[in-house]
């Protein structure tokens, strides 16, 4: 017998989900079909919650309940720097971090050829006339340091630096907590050419 | 800053369900947030369609849409011999290998004792009531191969032989496809003690 039609039509949505393959998504759909159903209700009104009071920040497009975002209407940040990240889950990265007290602006993702996704994909429009609109004195870059976040990264700065604006990327070494016997190549040489005197 | 507090709902519940940890709740939370809302009432349709119309098989406990569920009531299908695992997934994946013509019970879990998981826990004793009211020569246990399934299988066979029944287990040895090279010590023990005059 095949799977219950309804059961099959959870799945096929289920394993469209990022990270999702087919067996996963079989497995979380028999487990959802047996979570009390006060368990699931609470999972659909919190994603129903969530999209309806979730906007973008019109200033960094932060998601955030309100607009601007709590980052952007905090008058104790420097306003004159800007911290360039992929998503807003990668401001919160940055957040966290706590050093960094400028604002941000997401990206919305990174350029990626390979995918089509070009510079009119991600909102690097509207990062520019930010840029030209508020007094900002530099830029940090800090897309992923993979493949698409650098050639982003890359492009970014060939774009920003002629506008008289300092653009800084994070630096790159070893993680902290790393084993350096399970560093890449790229990373050593990276953390070697960025060594710091103790 | 933290994590919008819809978000952090979202996350909380996502990362409760099996094989998903923080990160990858994180990040399925923001995915669905970006997700259409078509696709959004999809997936809380398909959930909602599948709990109000999927019930257990009275008969096997396999989650089907009607009652008797379609292996039951199929009357194709020798009905003395009853094919026993833990799962509605595993019944499918056994029927899919299409050699087995007889009936199934769906257990609903295995014996684990570290998990305070008893015979009371799990459908024995409405498999037994049904070995003693219909009439079957054989049993075959279909549990898992890990220790779980195993202690089930044994706990099983020890009260449904002295029933008079016939007990199986599903043969041991290599997946096929499989590489010797990756294979457990035990499974290719299992291998050779069940190999085949060719």
């Amino acid at each position: 017998m095949n799977r219950p039609q309804p059961i099959e039509k959870m799945v096929e949505i289920i394993k469209k989900l990022p990270g999702i393959g087919p067996k996963m998504a079989e497995r979380l759909s028999y487990h959802i079909l047996k979570m009390p159903s006060g368990e699931i209700e609470k999972l659909i009104d919190a994603i129903q919650k969530a999209r309806q009071t979730l906007r973008y920040c019109s200033s960094c497009f932060n998601l955030s309940e309100s607009d601007p975002c709590p980052v952007c209407s905090d008058s104790q940040r420097e306003r004159g720097i800007i911290c360039v990240v992929e998503t807003p889950q990668d401001l919160i990265a940055v957040s966290k971090a706590k050093d960094y007290k400028g604002l941000y602006f997401v990206l919305g993702g990174a350029l990626s050829p390979l995918d089509a996704v070009g510079p009119q994909d991600i909102r690097i429009d509207k990062l520019l006339k930010r840029l030209k609109s508020d007094n900002i004195s530099e830029v940090i870059l800090a897309t992923d340091t993979d493949s698409k976040g650098e050639t982003t990264a890359l492009y970014l700065a060939e774009i920003i630096k002629p506008m008289g604006i300092t653009v800084t990327r994070l630096g790159y070494g070893l993680p902290v907590g790393g084993d350096i016997e399970y560093a890449d190549e790229l990373t050593i040489s990276r953390a070697i050419s960025g060594r710091k005197e103790m």
